[in-house]
This record gives C-alpha cells, sequence and structure tokens, in this order.
C-alpha cells in the first residue's frame, strides 16, 4: 500500500485560502450531523517521523467546532494503565456518542515500534493486528466511524524534514535522537506499516495513505478525507443488518440437568466455610503480592442467592483488595457509549480482585429478552465477550462465572419470604415477577450464553442453589482451586 | 475525646440477634429514604489498629443495600493520584447524589501517621486539619452527609487483640510488624487521634467515638449510629440557609477602567507570536522535564476570541502535553455531584498543561445569572473556589485565570459577522443574545468574581479584547511569564 500513496498534487498558498472555507463548513456540517445522528468519530493520525500528526492535529482541531473534539495522545503508560490489559487506555477515553475523537498515537504505535525493534515475533504481531482488527469491527458495528490516516514521507524527504525541524525555532525540541534512529531503519518501519496496512484494511476503516511532503497540501487532504468519511457515515443510516433470531434448537440442558437436591448440613457448611475463606484470604494476599488479579461474575435467577454467596466470599477478604461491582440498567451516561464500556472501567489494577453483581451478560439476558438489544446486537455479543474475557486473561487476570440455579418452587417460596421480611421487602419489585413470567425464554438465553461463552481459561459453574448452604461453599470451593490453579501455574514465568 | 468514649453496654449474642432485625429495618429505610432524597452519605470507618475496622465495613455492607453502597479502601496511592494534589483521590471516588461511601481509610489517615511519626510539624498538621473541616463542611453544605466512626481500643484491650488476631486463621494476615510497631507508639497515636477530633469534631460532622472491645457490641453500636444519622438527615429537609444577595455597592471598575483601544499591528503581531510560541515551546518542555503542571482559565464574553486566543497558545505545543476542556452545561452524571467534582477530573497530571475553556467561574457567572444556584450557593463558591485553587497551588501546578474583555458596540458586530460566516455560523445562538441582554448584570457577577477570587497565586487578567491580535499576545506573554517566574522560582527546592 505504502506504493500507492495518493500522488496528490501540491496545493499553493492561494488555492490553500480558496479552500479551507468550503472544506470547514463541510466538516462542522457533518460534525453536527453526526452529533445529531448520536454517532461517534475516531480519528486516527499515524504516520512517519517527522511527518507532521502534531500539526495536523492542531488543524482539525481549529477547523472543527473544538466542543466537541477530545484529542487524546498516547503516550508512556500511566502505572494505571500498565496493570490492566492492553486496550483499557483506550476504553478510558472511547468517545461518547456526540463526539469526535482525535488519537495521536494509537494502537498501532505500541506494536509498529517493537515489531521494528524485534521485541515482538512475527506471528503475536499478527495477532495483536487481528485484535485491532476486531477491536475496531466491533466499534463500527455499534455506530462509530473510524478515521485511519497515514501520512507517508519518502525517506529522502524524512531526513529533510527532520533537519528543516532541527533548525525552526519551533519544533526545535520535537526533534531528538529517537527520531535519527527511527530514520535509520527506514526501511523496517516501511516494511511493518506496509503489513500493519494489509492487514488491517478494511472497507470500513480502510487507510488513507498520504503523502506528507507539504504541510498545506497534507492538511488539506486530512481535511477533506475527514470530511468525506464523515458525510458518507451521515448520509447513510447506522447499518444494522438484520439478522433473524435464529431459532434455536440448542437443548436447554445445561440447567435441566443441575441436581438441585443437593444439600450441605449446618454443621459441615461451618466447617468449611471456615476452611475455605481462610484459604481465600491466605490466596488473596498471594495474589495481591505477585500482583495477579481476578474477575468474578455472578449471574443467576432472581432470589438465587448471589447477594449472599458474594458476601461468603468477601469476608474472608482484606476490604482493600476487592471491589464488589452491583450492576443495574445502564444510566445515561452508560448509554452514549459502547454497553463494554462500563464494565472496562472496573477492570482491576494488578492484585486485586472484582467482584460483578450481574455483568456484561446482561447484554445476552435481559436486554435480549426485554428486546433492548437487537437479535444482531445480541449474537454478535457472544463474540465480543469471548474478545472481552480472553484480553483479561491474556493480561494475567483469573476469571471464573457463576450461574446460581434454583427451581422456579424454590423462587415462589423464596420471594414469599422477602415480603413477609422486613428488612428485605426491597429486594421484590415488579421487575422479578416479570423476569418470572419470562421463565422459559431466559431458560434458553442462558442455554445459549452458556454455550457460546464458556471457554477454558473463564469457564461457567453453573450452581445448584436451592440450598443455600451448599452453593455458598461450592462456590468458595470453585473461587480457592482457581487461585490454587493459576497462583501455581504461572508462578514461574512471570 | 478519648476519655469520653461512650461506655456501651457488652450486648449478649442473644440480644444482639434480637436486635439486628429491627437495626437492618431501619438502616434500609433511611438508606431508601436519603436516596429519593438524592442526599448521599459519607460514612468514615477510623480507629485503632486491630479495632476491627474492616470487619465493621463487611458488615455495614451486609446490612445496607450493596446496590447502593461503594467500599473505598484508601491505601498507597496510584502513581496518577500522588501526581496530583493531596484530595484528588477522594474527588475522583465522591459519591454521588443517591449512593453511601464507606471510607476505610479517608483523609484522616496518612495525617495522624505522618504526624505520629514526626514528619509533619505542629503547625502543618493543623493547617492540614483545617482544610479536611473545610472539605467536609463543603460536601455537608451541598447536601452530603458525613458520619464519622472512631473505633477505640485501650492499650490493654489493642495488645490483647493483636494477639487474639494472630492466633485466628482468618485475618492471620492482618496483623504485620506496623501493627504492632503502632501499638508500640500507643500513646503517640492516642494523643494525635485527640487533637484530631478536638480539630474536625463540628456540629455537623462531629466524631462518634466507641469502644471497640468486643465485636457484636460494637457493630451493633455502629449500626446505630448510622441509622441515627442517617434518619436525622432524612427528616430534615436540606438546610439551605437563606442569604440576601447582598446589594452590591462594589463598583463596576474592573471592566470600566479596561483600555479597548490598545491594538497591534499586523507585523508586529507576528513578530511577537512566533517569539512567544518559540519560548512556550521549550517552557512548556522544561515543565515537563520537572514534572510541574499547570492551569489556564478563560471566561469572557460571547465572541470575545477565547477559542482563538486558546489555539494560539496550544498551536505552540506538542499535543501529549495538553488538554483543552471545553465546559457546557452540566450533564445528568455531573449534575449528580458536587459542582466542583467535573472540575477535578481534569487537574492535569506531572507536567501537563490543562486548558479550561469556561470553567468553575461559571458557578458565581451563568449559574448566578441564570438563578441555577441559589444566593447562598455562589456566594459560598467564592470561598470553595479559592480552596480549591489553593489545592493546585499548594501541589506546585501554576494557575493564570484570564477575562477576554470586549465592548457591546464590537460585540454585536462580532455576533453579525458569525452569522454572515458558514462555518461560524454555530457559534452563535440563542443563548448568546440572552446573555448580551443581561450585559449590566454579568458587569456585577464578572466585578464580584474579580474581587474575591484573585490572589497572588492564581491571579485575574483584564484582557482587552477589541483587538484580537494585542489580545491574543498579551495572554501568550502573561502564560511565558508565569511560567518563566515559576520555572525560576520553584527550580531548588523540588
Amino acid at each position: 500500500m505504502l506504493e500507492s500513496v495518493e500522488k496528490i498534487e501540491k496545493v499553493s498558498k492561494s488555492d490553500f485560502q480558496r479552500r479551507v472555507p468550503e472544506l470547514r463548513s463541510r466538516l462542522l456540517d457533518a460534525q453536527f450531523a453526526l452529533q445529531r445522528a448520536k454517532r461517534p468519530v475516531i480519528v486516527i493520525i499515524a504516520g512517519m517521523d517527522g511527518a507532521g500528526k502534531g500539526e495536523v492535529v492542531h488543524r482539525l482541531n481549529e477547523w472543527l467546532d473544538p466542543r466537541g473534539v477530545d484529542t487524546n495522545a498516547f503516550w508512556a503508560k500511566t502505572t494505571e494503565e500498565s496493570e490492566r490489559p492492553r486496550f483499557w487506555r483506550y476504553w478510558r477515553v472511547l468517545p461518547s456518542r456526540n463526539r469526535i475523537a482525535i488519537y495521536f498515537g494509537s494502537w498501532y504505535t505500541g506494536p509498529i515500534i517493537r515489531r521494528v525493534y524485534g521485541k515482538v515475533g512475527r506471528s503475536q504481531f499478527r495477532n495483536q493486528m487481528e485484535h485491532v482488527r476486531f477491536h475496531e469491527n466491533m466499534l463500527i458495528e455499534d455506530g462509530y466511524v473510524i478515521v485511519k490516516i497515514w501520512l507517508h514521507l519518502g525517506r529522502k524527504a524524512q531526513r529533510k524534514r527532520l533537519r528543516e525541524l532541527e533548525k525552526q525555532p519551533i519544533g526545535f525540541w520535537r526533534v531528538n535522537p529517537t527520531n535519527w534512529e527511527h530514520h535509520s531503519l527506514y526501511d523496517e518501519f516501511a516494511n511493518v506499516s506496509h503489513t500493519v496496512m494489509e492487514l488491517t484494511h478494511t472497507e470500513a476503516a480502510p487507510w488513507n495513505v498520504l503523502d506528507a511532503k507539504s504541510d498545506a497540501t497534507r492538511d488539506l487532504a486530512v481535511g477533506e478525507i475527514l470530511a468525506d468519511a464523515m458525510e458518507t457515515a451521515a448520509a447513510k443510516r447506522k447499518s444494522i443488518p438484520k439478522a433473524e433470531a435464529h431459532t434455536n434448537d440448542r437443548d436447554k440442558s445445561v440447567l435441566e440437568n443441575v441436581d438441585l437436591s443437593k444439600k450441605l448440613g449446618a454443621k459441615d457448611y461451618q466447617k468449611q466455610l471456615r476452611k475455605y475463606q481462610y484459604q481465600l484470604d491466605r490466596l488473596m494476599w498471594q495474589a495481591y503480592e505477585r500482583k495477579r488479579s481476578a474477575v468474578l461474575v455472578f449471574e443467576g435467577w432472581d432470589a438465587a442467592g448471589k447477594g449472599s454467596a458474594i458476601r461468603r466470599v468477601t469476608n474472608a477478604l482484606d476490604p482493600r483488595l476487592f471491589r464488589v461491582i452491583p450492576v443495574a440498567a445502564p444510566t445515561e451516561e452508560e448509554l452514549s457509549q459502547h454497553y463494554l464500556w462500563r464494565f472496562w472501567k472496573h477492570v482491576p489494577p494488578g492484585g486485586r480482585l472484582t467482584i460483578f453483581d450481574r455483568s456484561w451478560y446482561g447484554r445476552v439476558l435481559v436486554e435480549r429478552i426485554e428486546q433492548l438489544a437487537s437479535p444482531t446486537e445480541w449474537q454478535r455479543a457472544f463474540a465480543e465477550i469471548r474478545d472481552f474475557e480472553q484480553q483479561l486473561i491474556d493480561h494475567g487476570i483469573m476469571v471464573s462465572k457463576f450461574w446460581l440455579h434454583i427451581s422456579q418452587d424454590e423462587q415462589a417460596k423464596r420471594f414469599a419470604k422477602r415480603e413477609n421480611t422486613p428488612w428485605k421487602r426491597h429486594k421484590i419489585t415488579e421487575e422479578d415477577w416479570r423476569n418470572r413470567a419470562k421463565w422459559s425464554e431466559y431458560e434458553t438465553a442462558v442455554s445459549d450464553m452458556v454455550a457460546e461463552t464458556n471457554t477454558g481459561a473463564a469457564p461457567w459453574h453453573i450452581v445448584p442453589g436451592n440450598d443455600k448452604r451448599f452453593a455458598r461453599i461450592a462456590i468458595l470451593k470453585h473461587v480457592v482451586e482457581m487461585f490454587e490453579r493459576q497462583l501455581a501455574t504461572k508462578g514461574e514465568d512471570e
């Protein structure tokens, strides 16, 4: 692709002056149109050292309405960022649905540099690019507009530019030994960049490669590419390809085969509770010392005992080491983001535990059943969720997921009991009754969910919950075993 | 106060069982009542080592509805936190208006420990406590309920407790050499704690000191204190003492004496622009290397040229080193927080610049004039803003504030020009015309604002803006001088 750099005719100063007014109007109109349509935009400014990425960023801020623009310069990671999966920092600043984000540095920068310097191998690099592709595609399917600009400089042009920059008063500081080192690796950078484009040039998020030799020409070209892309997006409605909710012939055995008769006596319960809580306390501190973190997901029928099971886990732990995130209907702010955004926020730092009391699985449970997500959206979510959890795992985070299962009869009993207990009455609402009426739909949804997202590294545990004591101990045991297994296996090569 | 520890009668196990149900109902009722009233609650659990702070936190999470509770354990600061003023981490997790935050560790912990170990002197410590008092009072005036619990242990009881904890399987890890060291400093801790309470025991946020010898008694007492406090708060309406908008006899000279005839020729402008941008570029990199950050505030009449003046500053800078925060009407999320919360979020990390395009001064300008803040609220805001900026300054952040001034005639001309320029039309709205009609009210508000918040370390610069070139250079010059002065003076003792 780099060979096919768009040869743009050099623009004269008077041409530039003449064309800018129209361009600005186009950019602003498109910006406001997308704002109204709640379509967020991500503009990635990438390219060679000395190609003027910073100048382009300044220019776009001048031409667009800056009140709707966030410029994100991704530079050295903070500790908070480096303790999380690689994409956490991007989720952190993902633009909400009425904004434009300009990325100066992006998910391409690190991989390219590490590849050039031979710090990642060919296949790992390809995996990284595949994940970038997945990530971009996921955002696009959610309505994001992604515009990728590559500012190209030939070898000679780069040398000339770096020399010029050194001479200029402003920008003096911007040329440093690293720039010259990169220049000496010109071929390597060109090769790796070429591969990047081959791997990540998609129809929905194409690379726009342009010659950056002349400032005015470059800025005008970038502006026009952006205006075109935004206008095209504004003209098309967010395309949600219709997908039939596939008539599911998957059996519901996931829940049907659960043995709900399992019980545990009070004495045994106390003994085991003490044992596992003791172990968990120690294991969590070991994890803390080794900066290994963990995520637990709790889903289940209303009144299945999620809250009290979670407390049996947390009571073993120092409050400084964990957080419980209760998940309810999204707020206005959360709705103006990709649905995974509010969960990324709570990915734990090194050595901590986050417990989700309900989770991103709401996408394929309540949102599916209450038709808050379209069939396309919730079907797509399975892959998105697998990708999300894989990122946690790749970062060394332990993941376990629990579905607390009870029978319909047991639920009826518990609803009645809640209504008769003053300090439990608040737990039972209209919604619980509505959900109960949809028991069978939920059974299907749970079966699909488990079938689609039960992976080796992030397994589902279906826990029989008619007997609360049995359920709590079963969960504690799973958690303890997860810690033991994970701290044993990864201990050596951290 | 520690001598007057409430002697609570020890509760028997059966008593505990009997009293808990009623307590839980009270706690939940009060929690929901405050949720409905949009009153946030902060519960500070402090006290001696070994007094069971962690256990109390667990217990409150069990008794309250956990979906409305955030537990915040303030522990070692992250880099992101240590690069900001001391209270940034607390603002970061300030509960929104329908939530309860339990603080395990708080703004008391660090100061107490540093004082015991002699790392801060007496007067610095008193200043810290005075600021805590100010902070708590500010939150309370905004409707927050603050409940402060001090778990006391006598010297013997502490020793006994630490020994017991060492023997128990769970909690084993929680006794460490530091706990014993603190025990050996028992008198010092008791003294400092005593001083803390003397200095921060206020009517609105009193300390509740209680004997923590027995677990059940302690938990029950904490629960009852919390229930009492929440019930009292729920019974009272948020008390907004009426304050007359004091008839202001302050003259409006701040703006009247501005010489709007000042001009700068095009050639001079280009020359000086180049000079100051060059200097600023270098200075910003020096600041970056020395981890000194800066905050610039831009306020001014509509169409006074804030945006273009800001661009003349930012065009000099590497996009990685600054952020521009455009401030518009608060979102729903922002409205459910203290008004300063959304600005604290953007306090820059070490070595960076944040530019606010409109700011917290909206509280005493548009919110005052449009009656979005009551007279009490905006009058209180002057002290709150001074305190906020002082915290920035104490952390070594440079602060400058600009009011861009133009005449009414000049504004009329610019409005007309905007309406006739396609890519500027979006900048002019109904609101601008409404504000223009209130010119005189704004003059008064600006005069009050400058009089109340023009401090040596965070000065206001009233910039004549009828001539855009003059204004831009004047601002750049102020910014350059601020950097030069600050980097010179503080260079030695960083």
